[in-house]
């Protein structure tokens, strides 16, 4: 077995499309996945994993029920299982997002902005 | 519930304590932790999880029983579950760990370099 150091940053050279989660790494049965974001996504919750945003580069704002939170680079955000939540971004933003295997990015919400949920790279 | 971002250079700053993990996030059953590194550790290995290592800041270099793989800043390496390993950095690094909750950072060696696992920050 040869373990070789994963680059966050030529990963996220690898594709442009948005709002499409890729897989980089798994830890036990956790993915770590990166995405781009830019403009509006879909209010949706996960019912059985919580989910880690942590912000590579740029900013996201998340919308929650209660109000938005502004996550800047070099930040994480935990939302927990349940929680309604909303991502959104003015510029492009590349976020690494850490949950349970086997989530959809659009979790109960599902419909066309549902992304495949097993894509490495 | 309020949800805040969390910084992980704030984090940073808050210890100076080397190779003594602090939890700063909960994803489902699995932890985030920093943690700063700086000279040998000791090899081990966890019998019950996986572990990545994301390097913040820094070099750092993995020991494995085939040879060192060197990991820097925006780099992260997934060592499996059984698999002995053993952190070197010449000079301080900084680290983000994602493993199973519970996990020590010595595994299966224990002794004197163990730290507490459960201190969050």
């Amino acid at each position: 077995m040869q373990l070789k150091p994963v680059c966050i940053s030529e990963k996220l050279e690898m594709f442009k499309d948005q709002w499409s989660p890729k897989i980089i790494a798994q830890v036990n049965d956790h993915h770590l996945k990166v995405v781009k974001f830019q403009g509006d996504f879909v209010w949706h919750k996960h019912d059985n994993t919580d989910e880690i945003f942590l912000v590579v580069s740029g900013t996201m704002r998340m919308d929650l029920r209660d109000g938005p939170v502004i996550v800047n680079a070099g930040e994480l955000i935990v939302i927990p299982r349940e929680v309604e939540h909303k991502p959104y971004a003015a510029k492009e933003c590349h976020v690494l997002v850490i949950e349970q295997e086997g989530t959809a990015n659009t979790g109960n919400a599902g419909g066309s902005r549902t992304a495949p949920g097993d894509q490495w790279i």
